[in-house]
């Protein structure tokens, strides 16, 4: 018993060691359940404040933030749904403050903003479930970026890619939103599991995914000069033609020739798509207009150029749409219907349209949010280099 | 113009529905730079909260919390140091509720805590700092578990692991402490850079790194039951002794397995090194002591075994020290002298010696911290597979 209690003790210690300086709960404090899915897709949410006023959990799957009630020990509570089966970002607000759920591991990678997020699985297995199939691989790396820096790229490689070393494998530059960061369409997005069942199922071809990061310019800064990234929701002046450009400049130049020469892949535009959502499906349609020699497969989630945009700086695509349609084997375009960008896209859908480009379109319910990015990708990906 | 301000407004519109479910901040409020590391290594830290009454600073290079001042728009900010040139957790405690940095992506992924990470580099870089030099690639992978459930692993592969596919490479299996994840190591520990770092000085034999996570029984519950883990704190009863027993029975009878399936490895004992921090540097003893013919180099960081458990579970190991002499290539111990296990560890380096194993044992400053964990990690690799 002496030495039962001694471990039980030091384990206590540890905890409160490490902890301690990172934590205002006491981490003696009880084993917080959150989220807990229910038998009926109600999904529990708790989190321990016994000192607060007020916790509200905010949830993609909710319209405003919903009250919580406190409960023993100070463990405030909630239950909501059934809810629509897919995973969501959530926070709690403790008297006014957001806070990720310090009990659930998954994360929301972002510049801005910190999130949670809950998975409610079905009964038969979404899209993006973690199925009994064979799974590809996410590989972080380094790359040499513009001005000498170093850039981060996540790398999905299907299953088999290590198994099959005289394989050649076509490539998906896959771009995140507006403060995303390289991250997001793996840890959100759940872009591999999706590519792991699809190709399971003979849906999708085997390829790789590459994931790199949006705001290239704020990066370069940030390693040349100390200092931290500019605003990158400021759109206007030198600093936001700066980063337009040099996410282009980077991907091109130094992205998929590292990626060419450490990857098995096949290096022409026929092997080569290029998508994004948000900020990254600007990117990706401003990056790939601008280099039709590079891609051939294009892919705007939530996104759109705008008719000015396109007839002051992609004049010759659209004045010779025949052109375009033999280089583009894949021209897509999807939005929720409840999304704020839904006016904007239809209206490039209808320019595109006028001009005689060939595109696809979707039309899904839904905001500008990661549940439509993975219905997306998981609609797009089956159309890719066939 | 019209254009330019369609443009800001729809961005900015991107940026709130994106985020205005998940923060409490106005999403259109100043961009907050944190943290900012001056010229003088002292360190800025900056926080958003107009509403909050009090702002304070817990980070591991202080002792108690700092008190913050409320500046212009709300934002609270100090400046500490010079401190240490190190990485470091930090959160904000905002009314008592401890929160992340918002405005930093670096994380500390835990399990029963949410902490950012702010790295003070040196002039000259630090043994973690990113260089110039050739990279190696961190790989998320699922592998089979037990019991039928799919288990995490990260793993580091070296500069040139996919140019030279001839070459085999021994592996370290190196496991994170109470409450981390498989991605501590990678996250906080920066083990790439350092293996990369110290590869790259011919310092550390090219290696494949292997981080498994640590509380295996509760993600087999979690996966078969749908229930979350039992709380991995508590070291007594049935439940804890099913983990310390799964976590032995995963790593050799399944991680190790497909590691060696799927990696190019040299598949013996002398090619094989364990090692672990806190609870990790617990299972990282009794795994090695009870597969003496699976591991040759055995590293604990900031742990120990009582000497009471040594004799009642692995006593043929003592009774019998020439013998476990020569099969130990490695037996190392290290601890900071204000951990508040110094005591234990220090007693369990003079019971190896009273029992004449033989150990390399290393007495640092500092206490239980990924600060020295990093400090070890440079020091025993260099070490392994010599």
């Amino acid at each position: 018993m002496r030495r039962r209690s001694k471990n039980r003790i030091w384990l206590l210690w540890a905890i409160l060691c490490v902890a301690a300086p990172v934590l205002a709960q006491p981490p003696r404090g009880p084993l917080v359940v959150s989220p807990q899915i229910n038998a009926d897709k109600t999904v529990t949410f708790r989190y321990l404040a016994p000192q607060a006023n007020e916790v509200k959990l905010s949830g993609q799957f909710e319209k405003a933030p919903v009250a919580m009630t406190k409960g023993e020990q100070g463990i405030w509570s909630v239950t909501v749904g059934p809810i629509k089966l897919d995973i969501y970002p959530y926070s709690f607000q403790v008297d006014g403050v957001t806070v990720m759920d310090p009990a659930n591991v998954a994360f929301f990678p972002n510049e801005r903003f910190k999130a949670s997020l809950v998975d409610v699985p079905g009964d038969t297995p979404l899209v993006h479930a973690m199925k009994n199939v064979p799974h590809g691989s996410i590989n972080y790396e380094y790359y040499p970026s513009l001005e000498g820096t170093t850039g981060s790229l996540v790398v999905y490689t299907p299953a088999g890619y290590d198994q099959n070393p005289a394989t050649k494998y076509p490539v998906y530059y896959l771009i995140s939103g507006t403060t995303d960061t390289e991250e997001t369409f793996f840890k959100v997005g759940k872009t591999n599991l999706i590519l792991d069942n699809l190709i399971a199922e003979g849906k999708a071809k085997p390829m790789i995914i590459v994931m790199p990061y949006g705001n290239i310019a704020a990066r370069v800064a940030e390693q040349k000069g100390g200092t931290k990234p500019a605003d990158p929701t400021v759109r206007d002046g030198a600093d936001a033609v700066k980063r337009a450009n040099d996410f282009a400049t980077d991907l091109v130049s130094r992205v998929i020739p590292y990626v060419e020469k450490n990857y098995r892949t096949f290096a022409n535009r026929e092997n080569r798509a290029i998508g994004g959502f948000s900020r990254g499906g600007g990117q990706t349609l401003r990056t790939a207009f601008s280099n039709m020699d590079k891609f051939a497969w294009v892919c705007a989630y939530s996104s759109y150029l705008s008719p000015d945009e396109m007839e002051r700086s992609y004049k010759p695509l659209v004045t010779n749409p025949d052109n375009t349609n033999k280089q583009l084997k894949l021209l897509w375009v999807s939005v929720g219907s409840d999304d704020f960008l839904y006016k904007g896209t239809v209206e490039f859908i209808d320019y595109l349209k006028a001009r005689k480009v060939n595109y696809k379109s979707l039309i899904t319910d839904g905001g500008h949010t990661w549940m439509n990015v993975k219905h997306y990708v998981a609609e797009t990906t089956p159309l890719l280099f066939r």
